[in-house]
């Protein structure tokens, strides 16, 4: 049988390019005692995976050249042997890498139910960018009823989950997203308070103007001046929650740092980063949590999904030039 | 009589020079019913002070043009109209400014008593300084037994007491300081573990080698590279103590921030911003700890002591070329 792979070809410096990677075919290697064979149907593409790619130290290893390029996905069980826990026909959402079929042995992979949710957001909503937008805005950003909370990358697939919680805890919620469509849709369709189209207006003069009393907390998925004028705007005892900084994953050049990160000082207000793995032990608890939400109707799941390994690169690039809106997946 | 004042006369850009002020005499008015005179003995001169200057909003509102220059101070009184709590003979220390005499209901004063410790410590160690330190390292950088812990601005007067304080509490402690005699000081005398002189040699290199298993507690007075440094060798759930950058206060351009913040999120890492006037109901409490380590001999205290209101200005500059070693000192 064969085995469609993506694998990392080059470190790209900037933006990825096409030949960043290379569709390959490999036979599927026969499975050993206890492995199962996963057919994938959906690929998660995310931000963090461009960080991915770079030869640095992180919180996860670098993907090595030629190795199969990471990502987490869902798809079902098409043959097993003899595995303790997963038979055939099952469905299973884990690391899965871009390729058609994953071998494993189930380690780091969790069962996955298509009748109770669509299986997109098994790895959306309900998966990794659900999780980090829940246990990063309770846990880090700490929200109580009231709280003024700004979100960047607000339509992504973190961010309008981010801001959806928020405002189900009470908080006044304004999101920062490119282009007037998403911002359309974050008010009308997601219940946020307020929307900045940086595409199109002043972030400095949106965050004046919808959070006049300034911002408890800052759920940061961009960097760069967005952080900044966010940090120019907080409150007492203010959280920045840092959760990505997608401005500045593709620069040839260093990182810009935030200027004014002395209103820390001056506000005695709090940095504090996150990874979403810290908090796996706790995953099923807000799964459940976050499907009794969707089943209520106050949390909506938005997918944004395009199909064919083949055209992985195009579909990629989606994160970063803003073509998509909600949580980008590739449809195997 | 007479009181020579110290006004502030213009908001320097960048670095203050002598017209920035001027020593003015003006007559010492009646005291009201309830106001005590102080003769003062010392004023404490504070990076800080370079802050409130500028006509920006901060934790404190700025100096106004043409008013006493703000500053910390101890003295004496010697004349009192009729105070509750105070009388002619005692000892205060308060806001004083950088004046002669100060006219005070004594809110915000509290006596101290020159028989236990030197007049110029309960404006260091047992001051301002000392209570930033304290609470600094203790209850925002959160020290345990076993963290390995960076200084910076060392020899000063915080941040020679953090260095203390975090060996007391059995830390591993690495101070950055300027010149090689500060540096000795801080190993021989204050029994830190380590120093980094950042004036001749790589604070980079320095930390490696002093702290190569990383920082767990990065106590930051002076921002600007020293900050990235630190933040390119956090240990897993760092904290950053964000006290000052004076590295940046006479910046005339924008305040450099820390290219590599997103070394929080890789570590799971806090960064926050305190002040020292949000403690001052535990004040008690940490002068009589501070007061116990000091007769232990676990904790010293050093001032720089220079004369002279009408020096003012050269010895202000101290605080920023070096020349001085822990609390900087203006003995009127």
């Amino acid at each position: 049988m064969i085995n469609k792979q993506l694998l990392l070809r080059k470190r790209p410096t900037g933006l990825p390019e096409a030949s960043t990677w290379e569709l390959v075919e490999n036979t599927v290697p026969e499975l050993a005692e206890g492995q199962v064979l996963v057919k994938q149907e959906y690929i998660s593409l995310d931000p963090a995976m461009r960080g991915w790619m770079n030869d640095v130290k992180s919180y996860i290893p670098p993907v090595e050249i030629d190795d199969v390029m990471r990502a987490g996905s869902v798809g079902k069980i098409v043959k097993a042997n003899n595995h303790p826990k997963y038979r055939e026909g099952q469905y299973l959402s884990g690391w899965g890498g871009v390729q058609e079929y994953a071998v494993t042995d189930g380690k780091n992979w969790y069962p996955v139910n298509p009748d109770l949710a669509p299986l997109p957001t098994y790895i959306g909503t309900l998966g990794m960018p659900g999780m980090t937008a829940y246990f990063g805005i309770l846990e880090v950003g700490n929200i109580k009823e009231g709280d003024f909370v700004l979100v960047s990358g607000a339509a992504g697939a973190v961010g309008s989950v981010v801001g959806q919680i928020a405002k189900i805890k009470g908080c006044t919620v304004v999101g920062i997203a490119g282009g007037p469509e998403k911002c359309k849709y974050l008010v009308d369709k997601l219940g946020f308070d307020g929307a900045i189209d940086y595409k199109n207006e002043s972030v400095k003069d949106g965050i004046k103007k919808h959070l006049p009393k300034g911002i408890d907390v800052y759920f940061d998925n961009v960097g760069g001046e967005i952080l900044d004028h966010a940090l120019a705007r907080l409150r007492m005892h203010a959280r920045i929650v840092i959760c990505g900084a997608i401005s500045q994953y593709n620069n040839k050049e260093a990182i810009k740092g935030p200027s004014n990160y002395l209103s820390l000082l001056v506000n005695r207000a709090t940095m504090q980063g996150m990874v979403v793995m810290d908090y796996s032990k706790d995953y099923g608890t807000a799964a459940m949590q976050m499907g009794q939400w969707m089943m209520e109707g106050k949390l909506k799941s938005k997918e944004s999904i395009f199909e064919g390994l083949e055209n992985f690169h195009e579909i990629f690039m989606k994160l970063f030039n803003g073509q998509k809106m909600g949580k980008l997946i590739l449809k195997v």
